[in-house]
């Protein structure tokens, strides 16, 4: 029991900790302690932490440098521990809204929420725009007017990845593409427009699956060379199922961060995820390829899972939107489970209408995850007749977080934060949301334990070899937590939870920079090993964190460049089932940004000759 | 990550499993290789383990050698982690049975059960018992009628305690009393009466609480020295602010197993509680003071907390009647934070009407709990009217398992469900229940993890010598799990609820011997260090952990006596939420085996002279 004697923080009681602007709560920067490692450092490193003694005592030294030991392991908490980020609900109570049943059918959901949908046609003038992405209406009007047809559009698809794959791009957006697969389902698609019975305007769109959610006729690799030939895929998962039966086409499985468990899409199996905006840059992830087929025009839409920002982070660097619901609305079933409590399905789209149809499509979980409870309602927000300025929206900001990122990205973000004040009136909360890296910390320790603990059985029987270097380093940490410090991170949820429950009683969202640094880049050392670069992950993921460890939903919505030219994007993080109102929200911050969009470097013009 | 080398089992899918009688499942006794441990040589034992090097050896070795590697450590298994018992409700199906709102206040609630009880005068004659215990009911009619008050029980009480305090009894069943206090809460009872103004059948009614369950205005010990010393005691917890709030009389903080890490209730600081039936003799425990001071007939009803059987496995040695509801039926608040997904309160009484009042007065969480759902109705039998014949009760049995206790519990518990087969027509279906000693395991795992845990904080400035050295061993094995170990050990949690759901499928209930041996001789050497006693250990918890780890309801009801003397318990585990019919079935025993009553060495007669 010799760590007992460590020394712990101890945690005020939650009622005693001011919330408000002018808190005493220490605003802790990450306090990363490791250089940038790749090539041999990384392997050498790997080796270190493998080895029974040393590794030990590499570990120890690490979990201390970086403030694990101080503010989780050895913490003093009042609080119980919450394993699960399972809310409460109560009945929709945000307007302009239309409740649907979670067990309507995917078709008659998307039906709805195309319903809600403005056309953009109607947009005010100021907001035609010189370069948007096509959406999913968009393909649903050529099809059924004729200008084009599914089997077109795919066949442009498929060249397309051929030509992104090519020795001058090398974008590695996917891990797995069977061309056959997708022409067939382009067939079908293409006869039921034929027949006049398309059904749902989802209908021949081509969608791309991250490679960590199962889908038939493709191995689930999770990005690593051995997952799927110890775990076969033997069915759809549920959200891939809800799609399929709108009638999209399902265009493969995208390229990943290996096993979810880095954030730079930096894959030595399957090659770097390079970004469509500077190509020599990160996508992010782990959701990378997902993010960068909707950035490259490829998709309207493509689901990612997000565990630790793993959608909204890669949506911010590659200019797109990223959604990730509350815990528990879209059903996991067919995720991969490496982890339990953290992960959940999330949508990346080049618009907030696209992410609306999207969501509508995949969510209403009916599984047992409700213990005893009603299944919730599914809100979906009434976008077109909805008049932002009569919103009155409390934004809660807190300065010195929102402020911790490149000064690019605060410029970016405080402006645009100013012209929702401006343009709409809604209103600015300053408050101080305490132990944020705390929180960090204990989703780091969660998410390890928990990815650990899942593959364990496997690794065992694994060459090593099969791993990259920087994955071997990420297991090698996740492996090494006790019983005492994973109750310790819960009793940190817990407490997390209740914090911003009160600051949801003072605003409607939080809102932040979606990451703290843009795309950097892609160093070639890394190419082969992988990369650890903890200072920009812990930048990359220091607004994500809430999203997942409290299971509450988070949109991104770009609203600007930084010098070089790479997106920005600002994120609002909402109360429990408050969907509707996130979408509302980000629908209201497209309409004053959309106008900045600009087109990436490697964009693919689906629909450009559909007229020829 | 060396010991990913180790040997695991491989746990076949939830639906390849056979629950027949004749399925290929195998039985494992509980490994145990630990021999008794009592004076020295627990302390040796204990220095051993608590020292860096030896102890993690040791450690190692005991894990292994008691199977914890092996069936839960580095077992693969499919399920993902159930971390906390909480179940879906339905409303209730039982018939029978009263529906109250949990909001209404405990009189009321009291009131209700009240009125489903069968008065002892309406017994058939053959039920007319040579010795039966006071019961709620006979406290309130003496009351009433005058022939008593609820001062003259207090002083009573007072003086009986004293005498079982004294060097020639050393009964040890209090750790703290206080007799001002005690005379207080009498003296308003007493005018309550005398104005006609009771506040419910439990005004005036000596009731007496664990020591590990909050209680003004004493401190709780949790059966240390120190615990009250970094944890002040400033509330009722709210079981005894609702037993307060019918008017009963908190007659004091029962002597408890030391920090409830151990099951024989030898405290090395407060005394060896001694069993009524046999003042050489366990009472079993954690909650050893509360089931002695019922069977002694001190109090009809006393509170305990469950967290392995902590209630119904010192019942049952003691003689009485022990009731577990659901987790999360009561309200956990005010109960020492040692543990956060295994305990619950549970009540200890004489007979089973006294539970049923006990129940209603304190069951209805109205806390937040129950994520997003309903509170759940709380279910009241009407024991009145009940026709057991019609009832047509499955009974589910796993041989291997009951059968594998001492031979007169095999005798006596075999005999009462075939007596209850023969009178009330009830039927027998024999199931396999598998995997039963990884559940005791895992939850030996999950409860020292929790356990170790929350305290470690004031164990880290604490002065070893204020432990005991049972305790002392027990801690360092608590402190010893990874958190691969507690997330498997949820995943066995998971996988054996599904177990259990479907043998509910077959049958209404599960029957078992409520402990594997009868309570045992405490000897000189434990009485300062306490007793290390795995093997008697896991004889005694081995019918317990499902009521526990799972959360399900259970009861135990006195069915016999063993050659000795010593009293044999019958355990039933219903589904979740079944409490009614729980305490329909309890009743329904209770009026077969209630004849064979027999009185304990050391009783005292409360209301025997009240017509004086």
């Amino acid at each position: 029991m010799g760590f007992l004697k460590a020394k712990g923080v101890v945690y005020k009681p939650v009622d005693e900790v001011d919330l408000g602007p002018d808190s005493d709560e220490f605003y802790i920067r990450a306090n990363v302690k490791a250089p940038r490692m790749a090539g041999l450092l990384v392997k050498v490193f790997a080796w270190f932490l493998e080895s029974p003694i040393f590794g030990g005592i590499l570990l120890y030294i690490l979990k201390r440098n970086n403030l694990i030991h101080k503010l989780v392991s050895f913490a003093e908490l009042q609080e119980s521990p919450l394993f699960v980020p399972l809310h409460p609900h109560q009945g929709i109570v945000e307007k302009e809204v239309k409740c649907v049943d979670p067990d309507m059918s995917p078709p008659e959901k998307v039906e709805e929420a195309v319903d809600c949908i403005q056309s953009p046609e109607d947009l005010p003038k100021s907001l035609q725009l010189s370069f948007r992405c096509w959406t999913i209406l968009d393909y649903a009007r050529a099809y059924s007017s004729g200008e084009t047809t599914p089997t077109m559009v795919a066949d442009r698809f498929i060249a397309n990845v051929r030509e992104s794959s090519s020795r001058d791009l090398q974008m590695s957006f996917f891990i797995n593409l069977y061309e056959d697969d997708i022409l067939k389902q382009a067939t079908e698609s293409t006869l039921r427009y034929k027949r006049g019975e398309p059904i749902s305007v989802l209908d021949g769109v081509p969608i791309a699956i991250k490679d960590e959610i199962d889908c038939l006729p493709y191995p689930t690799t999770g990005g690593t060379k051995w997952m799927h030939k110890v775990r076969q895929c033997k069915n759809d998962a549920c959200c891939v199922n809800r799609l399929r039966s709108c009638g999209a086409i399902i265009v493969g499985k995208t390229n990943m961060h290996e096993l979810g468990a880095g954030i730079s899409g930096i894959n030595p199996h399957y090659g770097a995820v390079r970004n469509p905006y500077n190509r020599s840059k990160i996508t992010g992830g782990s959701s990378s390829g997902s993010a960068a087929v909707v950035a490259a025009g490829l998709c309207p839409v493509a689901l990612g899972v997000d565990g630790g920002g793993s959608v909204r982070l890669p949506a911010a660097l590659c200019g797109v939107v990223g959604f990730k619901p509350t815990f528990a609305r879209v059903p996991h079933d067919g995720v991969l489970p490496i982890n339990y409590t953290i992960g959940m399905v999330g949508i990346l789209a080049a618009t907030v209408e696209d992410a609306l149809i999207a969501y509508a499509a995949i969510s209403g979980d009916l599984s047992s995850n409700h213990s005893g409870s009603a299944v919730p309602k599914i809100g979906l927000p009434l976008l077109k007749s909805a008049n932002y300025l009569s919103w009155d929206i409390k934004m809660a900001r807190y300065g010195k977080w929102f402020d911790d990122c490149s000064d690019n990205i605060k410029a970016c973000c405080s402006s645009a934060v100013a012209k929702l004040s401006d343009k709409y009136g809604w209103k600015t909360v300053e408050v101080t949301i305490p132990d944020i890296e705390a929180m960090r910390l204990s989703h780091y320790l969660t998410i390890g334990s928990e990815c650990s603990g899942s593959i364990a059985g496997h690794l065992e029987k694994l060459n090593k070899a099969e791993l990259g270097w920087d994955v071997r380093v990420g297991l090698a940490v996740y492996g090494s937590f006790h019983s005492h410090e994973y109750l310790n991170a819960q009793k940190i949820r817990n407490r997390q939870m209740q914090f911003h429950n009160k600051i949801f009683s003072m605003a409607d969202v939080i809102v932040t920079p979606t990451v703290g640094v843009t795309a950097y880049g892609i160093e070639d050392d890394a190419l082969k090993t992988g990369e650890l670069d903890y200072i920009n992950g812990a930048a990359l993921v220091r607004y994500q964190i809430a999203g997942n460890f409290l299971g509450l939903p988070a949109v991104t919505i770009p609203v600007g460049f930084d010098k070089s030219g790479l997106p920005i994007g600002l994120q609002f993080i909402g109360k429990p089932w408050s969907e509707s109102l996130l979408i509302h929200i980000a629908s209201a911050v497209q309409a004053l940004f959309m106008s900045g969009n600009k087109k990436p470097e490697v964009y693919y013009d689906m629909l450009a000759n559909a007229k020829d």
